[in-house]
């Protein structure tokens, strides 16, 4: 909950200027393309962002505010279907117009009307919380902007370095140790005045039976030992459909690994390196968390089971799958209208993921965070914790 | 658990029979088509669960055992992809031989093996587990072949009668009551001497919240206003997903049903008939039992809700989608070698599905069975009861 | 041009007989099945060409004929777009009614009809000529069908026997000759009274440069030299879209030939067969026709170079692809109405051959018979004769 | 022929500008998307013409040449198979590396490598024809370039404008006439001394039949009595594949025409304009003209009666579809290693289109000049012209 509108204010142009922030590195054409269906170009991302402040709250909220331009609104629109034609995803590589300069103008324009909005009198709750939930959003788009720039970056035949100074990871130089939680009846779900989704809420009982959890997470030596032991082709190792997706994509070494010479490296956003061992290993689908942890003859936790113990270690290098699909909790309802489309409508084959990733933005992760994504996926910063 | 080798010859010998009974109104053109990939040609159901018997419990079990055709074990394997090369699914239907004759051959060669090991003495635990396993297996099937026969015949454009005798639903007349469960801890998963599945071992508890399930499934006449009332074209009510199943495969009704001058007709395997309005809706996708459920300001009950509570109302004319994903219970280990990949593997992507249906085979199912299928299918006897 | 109605009727009697002499050595389930889109299931060519005779013919000109069953018009329709709603051709395989003995009872219903109706008076010149179209029709059928059981059979796991008394191929010992053809006005087209298609009419003038032919279709040993000398792994001896077609297909040796232990088989009607090196080659696309030629340094002959030159060579084993594109001939004009959409709808992307096969119908071909196919089929009896 | 070495570079110079001038009023975000398969982003052109130079021309020729990047033959290499790996087609829209500014210092580069080659001694005949061709090459690019553009500004949902002054058509104000060709002995293919490609070579005589063309190009106007007599509908005016064509992509009008409140609009490199009824039609497949022709009971002329008729009219427009398929002339020999892969590999299921259009560079085309494209493509600027 934020305390004023200053508050808010200072909240709200923080999280607009890191976005840009992260996209200073880039040259135009960056801004543009879109290699696969799952990343989207960040010109994009910059405009969308917008767009949800402009049709959520400025057309709403502000008496005399005036669209920056009509066809925007079908350009930026994402999955809001209530709210209008869209660009279907696929065609957003396609887009050359509006330009990246016309996007930042955009975002200029949208920002000073916000601050207009904020410095007037007279903010509702109702409006608060929408541009709350704005300035959320745009931290989330903030980790894909990350993650789809890595994968524009890193496919490029070119391989270019998208900084020097971005660190990946901190290492792991300690030996994993199991942390036991006791059964019992637990408590799940957000608990605080701070800000939380939709998806999080109703807080509730669950049963846990006991448990162990791993306080580390998987690195790239013990991933390695997987791969050098033949991982990806036991196919009693792979649920059906992961073992299709193993050979219709000839998958064996989790995203940006290369070989070369016999010697493992790897694409990272300061550019291709020597596999570092100690990292966690990262760009893992669930399909090969799940693989590995059978070949280890241990299991993933369950996301309950990870909100439980995991006070007891430190997270928030890598999204961490969990064994849990991503569904509603009990008395979950949806916003009404197009908001409600944020969270609800995604409740069904995909998996939820715990923790947060070195491209999470500040202070946008928490303890009941649930991130979700379908199995395949691997372009995310995921990565792996074992339980027992 | 069998008492004694006669009774699980017995069981068995019904069971092999059975099998063959189902086909009886078929012609042999029917056994060979292969319309969509989820549905297989009945020869080679017929041929499958032979094979099964063969593979598992008769070149192992049995010494003298003089394998019926080598090139079967190719033709007639299924996922288990472990055992050898497989004939791909969808390229069932492109099989014109072994022809029905020989597979009824193979049929009587492998039944009448079993029945002579069966009569030999020594017969041990393990092996009278294969064999319980491999006519549970069988038993699945005569379900399968059913759904699959009517598949076939129900979208053959001349609509031909199965049998003029079999009788799809019982009607609904009753009023649907709300069913109380109070909060509290509750235990899931088999719990008798009986045969049950790898995936429903592991008896736990659970902790339940309070919930109300219906007495009754959701009828024809309730999902006609869904229907009417315009539930396939409101985005809203549905998952991203499904939006996207309803608009590309152009869906506006369950499967089967067909309207001629304004009037809804239904095809049943007893041909195709007037819509009852009091029979229980069926032959619709996860995504069609949550629309509509959202429409009703509803919810439908988990797999955990639904079994806890069972007892209360009547079950087993429809398999009923749930919101729970199809998932290992805690402490799961699938069983070592081939017959590990039986359920395990398909725990992802999928829905768990409760109760039983009018194809089922008798004492196949129970309170503790766990069906699944992916969202969109729907040429199952599927159905829906409401919870909140 | 057939010289009586009596004659006629002969004509027609003996062609229907002899479509169902074909299927003689089938089981039931063989008529059902559709294994490549290309490939029909016999079943419906029995039914497609007694529904042209019904459709065209009966119910036009025979006043009291009554239909045999409405819904086999679409069933058994092909491309005849403006007749109706047809069964897409992919569907063919999926549907097994009507039975094959249903269609053997429709057969003989059209065919006693069209008795009948020849032995009536006033068999007007319209209708004398239709009736040959129906019974040329059914020859081309009569091809197709075994083309289609050579496919069925052929890929199928147990390779089955067709007939053991079936030859496919007389073998080639003697050496090929250049045969020379001086430069020149030539005429091209048909130019006698008897039967031909309309894409043969319209007989006029073309210029020809000086070539020279080949008395002899290639061989296997031929064939087999191109293979060893890596002719399917050299980018600049195929076009472009052929080369495509032999990564993505993985084409390395003609359909049905098959190698075990370092020898080479081939699939043929009267079964699994060493390779005959002294037969002429077959089942070859146009790509691989056309590969060949490049590799030898030499050319395909086009189809008026192939016309003019018959006379000088034996011919009538293989259908020979041609240099020539499938197109009309100067004033040619489409016969007005659905008879109209017989040839003339083909004449784009596709290559004409020329000469015959093992498999065509007694009579069926002549010198200026025009078959064509596109370039990437090969489940026909296709060979290659070069020119240069 | 050129007739000197410093005529010969300032051919080659022009040119080079040529294509720069072409990319002028582009946004940097316009040269890197490529909205479809058949479409390239302009960065590509501008890099794939450079190192066209670069590998054919100054690796070989020029011994002081150090590469620019090594990685470029790997990114800008087209359908050069035999020159090394290439950038899939379809995956050039994915590449935001190299940068534009890059591909500009990249041509600045190679440009000045081939003057300072050029400005050297002793240029061989063969180092001359490679730098013509070279210079050819880029020019047919150059059309590729505009029409490219125009296919990615016209499909982006802002429309942008081109350049102001870019006009697209001349208007058609005379009635058109027949113009009569009497039957004869004609010779076809290039015959001076000119550039001309491998595919216009080995002039050689034809026997064409009487037939008559029309003075002018098919119009909007005409084309337009075509739409509204409902030709889109009518199974009978199309080729079978060119109807599943229209189908598949719900085709109704040509491309870029757009019909807002009752009244049709066209996007031109211009903007969107009223649809001019004098204009030439254009942006039609051959399907399309085919089935125009169909409807006015006339045909297209092959391309021997184009370029044997083609002084009697004025053209240069549209390219014109034929009805002519892209086969080799009779004694075509492609020319040997990589160059040969220039036009030989594509003659297959293409047509042929003669003329020219408002596109293509200044004496880029002639008389005998052969153009190429598959029957459903229209994204160049096509057109029509009748015969009988």
């Amino acid at each position: 909950m934020i305390v004023s509108t200053s508050a808010l204010l200072d909240f709200l142009l923080q999280t607009r200027t890191q976005t840009e922030t992260i996209c200073k590195p880039l040259q135009i054409e960056d801004y543009v393309v879109q290699p696969i269906v799952d990343v989207s170009p960040p010109k994009w991302h910059l405009g969308h962002t917008t767009w949800f402040f402009e049709d959520f709250i400025l057309k709403k909220y502000k008496s005399d505010y005036k669209e920056f331009d009509k066809q925007f609104a079908f350009v930026f629109n994402s999955y809001y279907e209530s709210m209008g034609a869209r660009v279907v995803r696929t065609d957003r590589g396609n887009l050359s117009r509006p330009t990246v300069e016309e996007v930042y103008a955009y975002r200029k324009y949208v920002t000073s009307a916000l601050e207009n909005l904020l410095q007037e009198n007279d903010i509702s709750k109702e409006l608060e919380e929408l541009i709350e939930i704005g300035i959320h959003h745009e931290k989330q788009h903030q980790e894909l902007l990350l993650t789809d720039i890595k994968y524009i970056l890193g496919n490029n035949p070119l391989q270019p370095v998208y900084s020097s100074n971005f660190n990946e990871y901190k290492t792991i130089s300690k030996d994993a140790e199991w942390l036991s939680i006791k059964e019992g009846i637990y408590e799940i779900g957000h608990n605080d005045s701070g800000f939380c989704y939709d998806n999080e809420l109703g807080r509730h009982k669950i049963f846990l039976q006991e448990f162990q959890i791993s306080s580390e997470l998987v690195t790239n030596a013990e991933y390695l030992q997987f791969i050098e032991d033949g991982g990806y082709d036991q196919v009693l190792l792979w649920h059906s459909e992961g073992w299709d997706w193993v050979k219709n994509n000839t998958i064996s070494a989790p995203q940006y690994w290369q070989k070369q010479d016999g010697k493992w490296f790897c694409y990272h956003l300061n550019g291709v390196q020597k596999l570092d061992l100690e990292a966690p290993v990262t760009h893992i689908s669930y399909y090969e968390a799940f693989a590995y942890a059978q070949w280890k003859g241990l299991r993933l936790p369950t996301e309950f089971e990870w909100e439980i113990a995991q006070s007891k270690f430190d997270w928030g290098q890598r999204w961490e799958w969990t064994e849990s699909a991503y569904l509603p909790y009990p008395n979950y309802t949806k916003a009404p209208g197009a908001l409600g489309e944020y969270n609800g409508k995604f409740m069904v084959s995909q998996k939820t993921l715990r923790g947060g990733s070195v491209a999470t933005s500040e202070n946008h992760t928490r303890a009941t965070y649930r991130n979700f994504f379908h199995p395949q996926l691997r372009w995310q910063f995921t990565g792996l914790r074992l339980a027992r």
